[in-house]
């Protein structure tokens, strides 16, 4: 899909098409940190970004020309939801994802394993985070876990669905993405050391029938590809899973699955894998997004960030703000705020802040008013959008520890 | 709030302050049709115009500026609701309306009688349109009319609220509209006729005390009143309370109440009112809007028009196309439209229109997607907003009859 620099030319014959370069620009000095450039077939992208979701091709609330003129330059969208419903058939049939949705930028796809994984193990995103939840009663989501793939009941129309690495990535091709992802099982944090690392060695079995079913698609449409490290929270397994896929041709690399129960553990995680992965290539930190983690991410070399925080909390009315004794974020339907005719946030820049006020955004919340989610996503998204910015210019100034400890605190 | 055509000037010591100016620009030969300019503080409104609903301060998911963009002039917020949720003290302590909700064009607020009358009598709009419904069984919302006013129990938090002409107009005084309107018993359809009659005249004693309240607002920033004429469905009832009000010194008039059990009786019930009304005044039909309503109500000389139907019915994936056949709306969420890659309307250069497909709206209401609503009602908005603008150029040049025939064909 991209040649030689020029986005939407065909290959010729005998050449390799690249789907993806990535350029490391700047090096801290002090840690681990990078400031790169990722050219995709659809524009550049700056790293450290943080990517919003478009999880069912859009991103909650918001419209391209939203994204476009805030500068975002890449979206997550979700395999498991769009093979569900439209279905990548029709997407395909529409032109594919970037001209379904009418987004300009890049598109990264996540595998669907982690929404899979996530539903059959009995909760969300918690249970893969490590926090303890009682399994759901009833009929298991997921059916089935086998060496050739899993199978899963669809929460639409319970209807049954099989995604093997095979059919991962051609449900993703079909979507059109700039940059695919392998199919993986994503452990859970309350399983046993057997079970994570026969789990981890079959997602290496499973990332090698990936590329080889990416190696057989027309080069001319055929996305980037990263691999997933798995290994739960056990430093062989992780340490071990690194280096196997560190090994094989992809694109670039995410650490995924469970990354522990709390910070400390999760930061630990990372610091094992990260130092493993190829120099050269972008390194995604799958799910993680909350303030101090992505400052935490960057230092430790990490390039591409997604999470669900900034557009979900919006959507119940958590504002992020540069304001640390406040942890990063107000619960705009409060009281304090009925009458508070300041922006969100005073040092923000967004479309919210230039022109609405915390007064006007609690009426809307208090009232349940669309606009309010509207206007609460813009805020959040630019917020993240623009601290990403920050760190980027901090880290080309050489002063990327300093804006850290500044903004976090060092307590 | 408005002198000698300088907005924002305040009248000099004995001057009169003007909060609006209206003036008729072209009339049509063959109808009673005619174009005219609204000229209020915050800009020029040209009628006739269809005023979208900001109900609560805001036009449901829509942005001010995305209305800016439209060319939208003057939005219809409503008493009822701002008086309960935030309050009006509120709103005056955030400097207005205009400034709470970024709004730089004209609002026009409702009296909130219309809401007060239309919950008491057990149904919404239905009851006022003549619709049978059983009213609603346990506590009455309107708890008591008298000559006074009409007391009510807030929706959202039980709390008795009295409700008078002079409450009335000091509460629109305080949220800060450029067009505020008096308080009116809104008679339902199943109503004796000397029900009816008694109420009729209890209107006009209100019309009588909003003036009075009005008056003795501060001059500079006292809004312009509009009346309203009542009457049911009774032709005496209708002349004697639009020849009565025409005697008042309103700044326009407003048609109320029941219209009636269907299109004909609406069509009769103004046939009646309007030619009584003041020729050099703007008269604005409350809460219609159907597109053949629209048509029919410019036809018999109706200056104004405001009508949940656009954003409502966007909220449920219904859509405004210019198709005689489909009665002008289409249900995107159908499945004729899973893979319709055309736009909404092929007409249409609204935002909505100019970038995204049917198939993709199809997807976002399927989904439940908020995105989906957002651009259903931009697309709705703009859609009346531009059948207004050919009307209005139709009648300009002579063709208003010929437009609207062509528009709605002639059976």
């Amino acid at each position: 899909m991209f040649h030689a620099g020029v986005p939407g030319t065909r290959p010729k014959e005998g050449e390799q098409p690249v789907a993806i370069q990535f350029q490391i620009l700047h090096r801290d000095t002090e840690t681990k940190a990078r400031v790169g450039r990722l050219l995709t077939p659809h524009g550049p992208v700056d790293t450290p970004v943080f990517t919003p979701l478009a999880t069912r091709a859009t991103v909650k609330s918001l419209l391209p020309q939203d994204l476009e003129e805030m500068g975002i330059q890449m979206v997550l969208s979700n395999t498991y939801h769009l093979h569900l419903r439209p279905g990548e058939e029709t997407v395909a049939r529409l032109g594919g994802l970037h001209a379904f949705m009418s987004w300009r930028g890049a598109i990264l796809t996540d595998s669907g394993g982690f929404q899979v994984f996530s539903l059959g193990h009995g909760s969300v995103a918690d249970e893969i985070k490590g926090k303890a939840r009682p399994a759901r009663e009833g009929l298991p989501q997921v059916l089935r876990i086998t060496e050739d793939g899993v199978t899963f009941r669809s929460y639409v129309d319970g209807s049954i669905h099989e995604l093997t690495p095979e059919s991962c990535i051609r449900i993703q091709h079909q979507l059109g993405p700039d940059i695919a992802v392998v199919l993986d099982e994503c452990t859970p944090y309350h399983v046993s050391y057997d079970y994570t690392q026969a789990s981890t060695e079959r997602t290496h079995r499973w990332a090698e029938r990936c590329l080889a079913a990416h190696a057989n698609l027309p080069a001319e449409s055929r996305p980037a590809l990263f691999g997933i490290v798995q290994g739960g929270v056990h430093r062989d397994l992780r340490e071990e899973s690194a280096r196997f896929l560190a090994g094989l041709p992809f694109d670039g690399f995410c650490i995924g699955g469970s990354l522990g129960k709390d910070k400390e553990e999760m930061y630990q995680v990372v610091g094992w894998t990260a130092p493993l992965l190829p120099e050269d290539k972008p390194r995604h930190l799958l799910g993680i997004g909350e303030i101090e983690d992505l400052f935490w991410g960057v230092e430790q070399g990490m390039d591409i960030f997604d999470c669900a925080m900034p557009t979900r909390t919006a959507r119940h009315g958590t504002l992020l703000v540069s304001d640390r004794r406040r942890r990063w974020r107000i619960g705009i339907a409060n009281a304090e705020f009925a009458l508070d005719d300041s922006p969100v946030d005073p040092h923000c820049s967004c479309p919210t802040c230039r022109r609405f006020s915390r007064a006007y955004l609690h009426h809307l919340f208090r009232n349940q008013e669309i606009t309010g989610i509207r206007l609460a996503t813009l805020h959040n998204v630019y917020f993240v959008h623009n601290l990403m910015a920050a760190m980027r210019r901090s880290i080309v100034e050489g002063r990327f520890k300093r804006f850290k400890e500044g903004y976090l605190g060092r307590d």
